[in-house]
């Protein structure tokens, strides 16, 4: 289609357009027909088990890239044969889940096998993840495939190269074949734009993956992935890893190559991280990530080595804070027993645990939203006006009147720079390893109710406001005997709309069996102490997280 | 004073009364009486050698601070002592030039002395610069001391505590004894306020030592000083770094603390570096500062240590870029003169030199500019009002048409990004290790010079904007034999105001003898790479630059 025939076309009919053409790049042999309807199937995960043949299964149900990566690098798995079979769990899912947006399996195909033929020809692999797929979420550009982002207005745009995060994990040696699922704007914890459609949970298809990298978190817990690439600037790495039962990284700014050059304020930084099923996973590609010199990719990437040394408790006695109530949205009680069991584990396993001082967490979000809304909204504007498509209401983004002068951009500098401060001196003066917190104050919603929530994000977004890391750790799943809400739940006075709706929106049927998690905090690159910590945990709760694979 | 009482002075009262409490923290034994008018003693540096002591010479005349810090360390010179001669030095200097603000030699004696019985009690240091005393600009935070930055307003408000760089600084165990002047709102390249006046060149006091660092510059020329911290967010080290004869290192983003917490804009981001006769002491400063783990103590600061391995120049045959020229403002015949001994004595080194594009400088400019004078001069007026003296005219200040809305900025962050993107592509794809450039365009100003000169800073405040590490390196002195204007200086057509300026204002008479530099530029965290390519310069001009100690 020419750009005029684009501009007559309604938007309606360019989503029809796009769907169908992401339809008629799944093969035909891996189409499902019908699609089970959720109201039969609610269990996507489930289900992808029951119609996988063992080999596949073998395959993709293994959670730590390590083990595939020795098999790709010795020459006793082929890249074509791995890539294949996560493309066809991927598209499986993808018709479950709504979870992906661009495919491009055959180029991954034909990459895959430039990669066999290369380790046949000359013994050496290209780089630490050669021939592993690896998914990422649709904002990052690879040559020859939209970056829409979910707006209408920037389908049928190619572009022209690939960008910093595909650059970096080419250099790797990953193989690129899907990009994933992502809200409107992304600025809502629900993965749903007219493009694409709606994303939702593998777990149980009636509730939603979360968001921003909505997509990221429900491919990889249905093991159409192993490892994603998704962004976060207030809780869309994390947030979707924790209703989806995955270990998501959130890294400090500077770590991990990202994609900029939009308009937009550069106050608060979005950053990539990974993914994944499993922590050996998380540390393994961070380990490996320095390897690609991401820092001739993307100009704001520090050359910090991954410090082995710090990503292990060791024997040490590790000081741990923890906080289980913000002040500002009272978490629902899976998420507090969580957090209960997670501390007493870790007190069992005789570290110090203490309380830590959230109070000043409220001013935090103001910052984060000041900065975050400071457009007024100017950018997602931009993009409707291309074609018509309505702005989904309730997302966090910007009105007119928050529109900040240059002024109060100025002085929000300061404050942001002055509380960065405090924080700091409190973070070391406390000689703290981590701090462990929840990471979303919330289990599980339908679609179309986040929107409706005042949309808390404050747990997460105070992290992305100060730069540190926080990894989305999985710890249990919720109960309808074990989380009935208890009488202090029950007696709480909300304090604002949100955690009114907070409240209001504990179902314990609607959540039962769903992931909980918490969050792991390690400071300013702080990644190895999230990772020392997050094992910290696993052992103390005395079973690998992955065991949870057979939820 | 009380503030009533200080609301009813005049400014120049109170500048006045600063300058008087500035000099009575002077011994009376160390005050010039009468100080040397600049007609009779233009050289500061040559006078100070012929008053001061053989003993005195040999402690202030070392640059080297490996030499000083192994006898401290060893106990066979106290800190009190080096302490002491350094205070004297710098008195001596700041009475002949005006290169200091906070005077506070009584609190660095007790410092010293402390370090000193600390070594003595139990054989142990308290950090890599143990009992060096080191100087600060003005800028930096100090307890109990005014932080003025030369606006009266700021006058008589005690800082309640170190900051960052002060901090930093005292955990590698140094002393601080001075702070050092600037400009009026440190945007000038003439450090020149109405509080402490006008800082003049060591070398020649009819000339400037340039800012917002040329206090400093001029104490560390002058020897008061063997190592001192500036800041730069265009050149505010390397100018008076190049002015003065010294080694000025602008690091990364993220290399050295800074201190921050005034509202501004924060796109461009002003970076803290060291100043030092001896290349030897900008290393081993930069390779301890780590040590100090600057990250615990200013958020923005990455872990990184100094690869000692990428700071030597080693056997291996270098590739480094050239630039002459920006196409803006053709750069007076010493400069020129100093780029082509450089580039010969390069070549004949058996490295691989090669003219680099800088067609797209201008923009880069242009994206500076804009960034710095984004607040429309807000900040300067705030300062103003507060005690009606008077604005300097020309320095690099936006005024009230220049501010940009948010929308502008937003647009800013991304056309930044674009370009540091694409400026790094060539970078790596170049292959380079370094690039040569001139530092300055110009040799020498008297006082009040460059405020007429539409003040163009291009050659250094790029690397400000890719946030670049950029070295200034002294190479040459001026000659009125060597530099006599040739066929192409005297035929080249002024492209714009700054270059009309800059061709008209070359006089050899005046800048006679005065030191001339270069720049080093490393790339993003590059600062090794400076170091490494910097010792190559020193080897292939077959001189240590220091031997221009004799100047």
């Amino acid at each position: 289609m020419n750009q005029s025939s684009l501009m007559a076309t309604s938007y309606q009919d360019r989503c029809a357009q796009k769907r169908a053409d992401q339809l008629a790049l799944i093969l035909p042999e891996w189409r499902l027909d019908p699609v089970p309807c959720i109201e039969s199937t609610p269990n996507a995960l489930a289900y992808l088990r029951r119609i996988l043949s063992p080999e596949e299964l073998a395959l993709t149900e293994e959670t730590d890239i390590a083990v595939l990566l020795r098999k790709l690098s010795s020459g006793e798995l082929s890249s074509l044969k791995l890539t294949q079979v996560f493309a066809k769990r991927a598209a499986l899912a993808h018709q479950l889940t709504t979870c992906c947006t661009e495919i491009f399996f055959e180029e991954a195909f034909a990459v895959a096998k430039e990669l066999d033929d290369h380790l046949a020809k000359t013994g050496k692999t290209v780089g630490p993840l050669h021939g592993l797929p690896v998914s990422i979420k649709d904002l990052f550009s690879v040559e020859g495939l939209d970056t829409s982002i979910g707006w209408v207005g920037l389908t049928n745009n190619p572009a022209p190269a690939d960008k910093s995060v595909a650059r970096t994990l080419r250099r790797l040696g990953a193989v690129l074949y899907v990009k994933t699922n992502l809200p409107q704007s992304m600025m809502m914890s629900d993965s749903y734009n007219h493009v694409f459609g709606q994303c939702v949970n593998p777990f149980n298809r009636e509730l939603i993956s979360g968001g921003s990298s909505g997509g990221e978190g429900s491919l990889v817990a249905a093991r159409g992935s192993v490892l994603g690439i998704g962004t976060d600037l207030g809780g869309s790495i994390r947030i979707p890893a924790g209703l989806c039962g995955l270990y998501g990284l959130s890294p400090s700014p500077g770590r991990h190559p990202y994609e900029r050059g939009n308009p937009g304020q550069d106050i608060v930084r979005s950053v990539a991280g990974p993914m994944a099923c499993d922590l050996a996973t998380i540390e393994r590609y961070m380990e490996v990530l320095p390897d690609a010199k991401p820092w001739e990719v993307d100009q704001h990437v520090a050359p910090v080595a991954w410090r082995k040394e710090l990503a292990s408790p060791g024997a040490k006695r590790m000081r741990i804070g923890f906080l289980v109530d913000d002040g500002v949205v009272k978490v629902q009680p899976p998420v507090a027993r969580a957090m209960r069991e997670v501390v007493e584990a870790l007190r069992a396993a005789g570290h110090e645990v203490f309380e830590w001082d959230a109070s000043s967490h409220k001013y935090a979000y103001d910052l984060w939203a000041k900065a975050i809304f400071s457009d007024g909204g100017e950018g997602c504007r931009r993009q409707i006006e291309k074609t018509g498509e309505p702005l989904v209401e309730g997302m966090l983004v910007g009105k007119p009147e928050d529109t900040l002068t240059t002024s109060q951009t100025h002085q929000l500098n300061a404050d942001k720079y002055n509380y960065e401060s405090a924080y700091l001196d409190k973070w070391v003066s406390s000689d703290i390893d981590a701090l462990i917190m929840p990471n979303i104050p919330w289990v599980g919603y339908k679609p179309w109710t986040w929107v409706k929530s005042s949309a808390y994000v404050g747990y997460t977004s105070i992290w992305n406001l100060l730069g540190y890391a926080a990894l989305a750790t999985p710890v249990t799943t919720a109960s309808k005997e074990k989380d009935i809400p208890d009488e202090e739940w029950l007696a709480h006075v909300p304090r604002n709309e949100g955690d009114k709706f907070n409240k209001e929106q504990y179902d314990p049927n609607l959540v039962e069996g769903m992931p909980v998690g918490i969050q792991v905090v390690g400071g300013r690159f702080g990644e190895e102490k999230c990772v020392a910590v997050a094992k910290a945990i696993e052992l103390a709760m005395q079973r690998k997280m992955t065991s949870r694979a057979s939820l």
